[in-house]
């Protein structure tokens, strides 16, 4: 009996994408107006979906108030309301993009769940776009 | 031309959750708020999921008006204005979890529709918890 | 510069719409399945409404992170996850009905905001049938 | 690092279900209101899913600006606003049902769409109602 | 106590702006794609806001069973998966704009709900675009 | 006829809020998170609503294209992807509150809009914390 359970959660903060070893008109022809120098920002919804067994003494595959925990304290604790690029370890290196933001979430998340479950991620930046990792 | 359909509905119920072979206090410890003797409820918001191949004459991989009555008569008349614990046949023994209250409307769906057609329920206990089986 | 300022909480709970002095019958007749005597449940979602001056040093009509704490202290921890009619001292006697919810919600957060405040308070039963006092 | 990019569109359009090579009697049988010789119309979202792998030196999976306008030059421009019977190529024999929708969608974005991505569209009717091609 | 009261419903249509007074042109400049002669059309969404006091012995300002069922029989039955232009008689002469279907359907139900009561009617075109009388 | 329409919009951000007559404690304490240095961001949803007559030749209100387009050229290119802050005129002295944002919107707008409309702006921040000027 394998089955999916979904918590969201979100968090706002600010990015700029560019390409450091690019030029500037390089970076204007690619990111557009996400590469505003001065960064601009997002709502970012998650979606964490959790793929395992059920319980059958709690009916639970995971307790959400564990999860919801997890995604505070580990995702939330750490974007929210930041600048995404300047305060942050993960993005110092690597262009904050949807996609990349949603793997490093992944990646952070699934070191903190056990190894029994399964993790997908879905980022929303807009309520038009967004990603999810693994496809 | 494998494509899938998805049809939306809702019905209205109060729960408690507990495991009857525990003591007051681990239900309290596991289940929390959820664990109030004299229940809570929820708005719940059903996805019904119907895989299979489109019939050329109609179009349609399945009527949805079928599909909709269907829900009606077999999820949203069991289960709408209930208390799964009290009222109904399904959860007098089973704790109704969103996972098992999803598992139980799967198989009775599943029981109803023609073998040709996969079947994925997604149930929505909150718009921030919600589950889906298969996974 | 009268502006308004909104924000969005919710709670679960269970409830039973009936009146006490009138027959089972007339009960059933009047209320219908809301009338179970086992209780359903719903999803509130509330909108609370503040209206007044913004003040020029903060750019602020009210704290929001004030008015959020607010809310979950005086409405949140009060009535989620509870039975309105058993669990709380408000609907022993009053047909927790929208209608009557939004009001007990309204005189409770309007004794505790400051009087230069208007207030008006939403109260979402389900995503289609809502209540909104004072009219 | 297989990852999913989704971009949301929708277009405003009348149509009516029936199959010429059957009486009025039989398509109003099968296709009930749908089968208003006068039409009726929907509000169609359109939910476009690209699925491969990122590009370390943009951070893309795809540049979501270049499939926002591939979804309006091939999909938005084509069908906003018109009449699918009357007025399109794709269903003046074809019957214009959401499952045939849909898969019209997929197979004009595919023939657009470099060969190194998935693609999968989900096109929702109502809220209620909706499909996805392939499931 | 005065309270207002929510309800939502919804109807799919097609139609067609234009004056017939007016040259195809001027048609054209001033409805643009909405003038599409052979019809386009939308998912409909209404919200009807009752205003009154509230019964003490129910707790109900009015049924929300009765006013479900008086927007199905006078709205939805008459407009749903209809051509406004071709088969309603309110839209025969009258341009089936968004501003004009929320002025028809607040008359029909005007017409119908006891006159204690005030009346509101908001209407969805699309999630984007929407009127509401009186304003 | 007094009617009034409703038109959707939407721009991403990054802001900051702070009083630079204040020392950093002062800032820290009333402003919280959102006084991040670095700036922090918002998918900011705008809702325009203009109240008037309905013309009788269109059945129009006001023409939503004029009105999308007028919402586009004075509030979605001028802050669209920009930091409120260093990148507008508006917010280089003002503190970029939801409220004080709110109220340069509404300005902006009045000043291109006919006088014989009313107008009324909605600035959500996010989805459960929103403004509206003129309360």
């Amino acid at each position: 009996m394998k089955i999916a359970v979904f918590r969201k959660a979100h968090f706002n903060a600010a990015h700029r994408l560019y390409n450091k070893n690019w030029s500037d008109d390089k970076n204007d022809a690619v990111f557009g107006l996400c590469n505003n120098p001065n960064y601009h920002g997002h709502n970012y919804d998650l979606e964490v979906k959790v793929i395992g067994e059920v319980d059958p003494e709690t009916g639970y595959l995971i307790d959400l108030k564990y999860l919801k925990d997890l995604i505070k304290t580990h995702i939330e604790d750490r974007f929210d309301h930041k600048n995404l690029n300047l305060d942050t370890e993960e993005f110092k290196e690597l262009n904050p993009t949807a996609e990349n933001i949603c793997f490093v979430i992944w990646k952070i998340l699934r070191a903190e769940l056990a190894s029994k479950f399964e993790l997908v991620v879905r980022l929303y930046e807009t309520p038009r776009n967004y990603v999810e990792y693994p496809a």
